[in-house]
């Protein structure tokens, strides 16, 4: 049987697991007003997410959840876009990644942040194809261990949403609606 | 100029806009192990609930935000998967549709509700493509007006996830963390 | 070994199996004159059908046929398509489905029946790959009765014409010929 | 104004327009048995239909109809597929096409015909958008002037399958049912 | 095990393999200037290329290398494209394929060569999935033994290009270098 | 009218237009042995040059030219690629750009580096179309100052295997043969 404890000596960085994909928007890609559609960009940030958490977890990971994404900037027929993805913190058999977008024109120029969205992967045994004990990780730098920290309070609020922790026991949540979060 | 009064006065019943699409589950559209990619429902979800969006509103529309969605039930390779797309409620220039997801296998037997999500859509102007005043929703039935009432609830919470609200102003979330949510 | 007596008594009725896709014309649907290509509509109602045909037979299906299909109506990049498939009649290993396509713009005005067609499909053994027997169909409506019976020439038609007939032979369509058809 | 007579005169050859397509089958071309579906290959025989169309009328084409398509034999996964294409008649300002699929495997064995269609299209003016008069087509081989003969008979009984020439009319059909055909 | 001599003798024409594509440019193969992307042409010309070296080997066949390609004239929406495949040489376990790409309008009319590039294509065994040795190739026309002749000097800069032999060992391109080709 | 003088003194750094794409391999883009086909690596290796030209160039940009490509290792359904983009010299109007593909399993393991090319991007002015000045390319590590360097023989052998230079008026080209390229 795996060792979890060892597993978490053996905790990982998210440099290890950090994803970068660029994409030009092609005409498909787009609503009759040549807009990027929002879903084609969550079907990106799906692969990105999910090639993110396969490196993290050594592992096929499957899509469990995605947190409230919004819509901000419009991105048109021809721009580029950016998308990042890194962990930002793993627990038993799930990992959460961040994933932001970025556009810039074809030029390079006109670079923006359009949206960011939190999405949570599984781990798979290649075998059973059940969830497996994955690596822990291990935040560096000051964002790394600000992200690692929310982490908590989001995993708390996803229980709640999808109805499997009742809202009076989301004690992390009430810390959320108790002051306003740096960034969520 | 448009009266938004008289606009009301000529709301809309949700089986003016109700969509459903069907589509089978082709090989590209798959992960390794074979099932559906997150990303790949997302999208569809996406398109589905923007044709339903754009037949209530009478108008282009963007997708301005989707809420928290959790993936349970895997969808293989083959099977068909039908997703149905309804408005809950109109607010003054955008509308919540509430998109979702059957699957069974291509012999339609194991049939299963495998997920749900709450969409956002802004209406458009042709012209200015700015946001346009919409039509109201008008429900009917008892589901209708359940979710008629709850979507006030997600809206708040749509506001404070996307930092537009400070949380200590969202009093209906305070309900939402009070009470069992009957259906979110 | 399957008793088609006992299949026959348990004929389906066609609302088991009727099938609706919704479909957003996107820019590679459509030729250089920004229409909707006649062989990717064919694609869908192909797709479409196959569903339909799939659920009554409660097996995998091929495409046998498709009947003389007309295109009339021309339908834009960014038009939506709803496309309606339901099972007309039931023959011993192949059914008959009858597609209808209605188009209508992103805002949902200018609603318009574009075009229909008949496809035959057959139900498959999911070992042998061959033939194999298939629930017979209940007409119940009087529309439904209609489809049923018209039935028996378009198969005639069919045969004829993939010389598996002898024209001389084809009694029904000899009635086709005689009088107008009220519906084909 | 355009001269029709004049048109005829300088008639064009079947060999002026003859379009070949090879396709390879690849995944997603399939069904979940591994066989290409029914509706790609029309897909795929309708734009070389009217790239031929498009070459004899000189014009941007849109598919008009299909006649009846019969799938005999299977096409497999990672087989290659030959379409071909030539005008067999031209009228006032539509061209009937017949389109040929032919089959081998990934090492050119197993050649087989797997089936043929005949497609009608109109060659349409750049601006008006309407139909034009398009050149008339000179056959050459026994072979053109065989399918030459019988597109007379096929329009008919399309103009009696749409609807628009009554059954009893059509002279032609009933030679069609008095003989068996030597090529439909 | 396979007899190399023999297969010489039984050495195959360039016409057995010889394969045509023809595709119509849609609106996703074209970059925002609304012409045909560079990559998606040399995609084209490797599945054609690859069809005729398959049907030459007789075998599955993976893509060794391709050759310099230039592109010059532009390939607008809506263009047809006409690639040609044919077997120039054939060497132990590889053949080389020329690849020539013509475009026209959709009314046939602005014929133009395009570009042309020449692809190496290694045959396999099914079973090892190593490579086989592959049927020799006899040029017969004029043309056929002038591509036939040059493909060894060819060969010998793709084996200096790749890093497999030494610049100073490449005797045939000390001839390409002194005397100008008529036609790489 | 441009200045080209002071564009060269505004030189671009190489880091300022370095461009990763991230890729899964998914079944659509495999050959019925299940590895990735090698045209759709050279489409994604296009698509990923083209946008770090054009971030140089700050530019639309048109592929001019890919350089002889070897594919050397087999790359599997699921696995990630990872292409990189660097710009190694700017000329008059165009930009050559060094593209390197390196692959993984999904889980992170097996990194190997796959192939590499050099593509040459033409800029393009907005209005007229027609190529024009770019800024100059500044090398500032030991590896970009090697790749500009050897820029210049490759350009050289560019133009005579398109034949837009004579092989003996070659001397860079000289030069590489004389002695072995350190990377080429």
């Amino acid at each position: 049987m795996e060792n979890k404890k060892t597993m978490e000596l053996e905790g990982k960085k998210v440099s290890e697991s950090k994803t970068i994909m660029t994409e030009m928007i092609m005409p498909n890609d787009t609503n009759p007003l040549g807009n990027l559609m929002g879903g084609n960009l969550l079907r990106w940030m799906d692969i990105v997410g999910g090639i993110c958490a396969g490196k993290h977890c050594e592992a096929h990971v499957v899509t469990a959840s995605v947190d409230h994404v919004s819509f901000q900037k419009p991105i048109k027929l021809g721009d580029v876009i950016t998308i990042e993805a890194r962990a930002t913190r793993a627990f038993t058999t799930s990992v959460e990644i961040y994933v932001e977008v970025f556009a810039a024109d074809v030029k390079g120029k006109n670079n923006r942040m359009c949206n960011h969205a939190y999405f949570t992967f599984v781990g798979l045994n290649d075998d059973t194809l059940k969830p497996k004990a994955i690596p822990s990780l291990v935040p560096l730098t000051r964002d790394e261990q600000s992200l690692y920290d929310s982490a908590l309070r989001r995993r708390e609020l996803r229980l709640v949403l999808s109805g499997r922790m009742k809202p009076e026991q989301a004690s992390g949540i009430k810390a959320l609606f108790a002051e306003a979060p740096a960034k969520t």
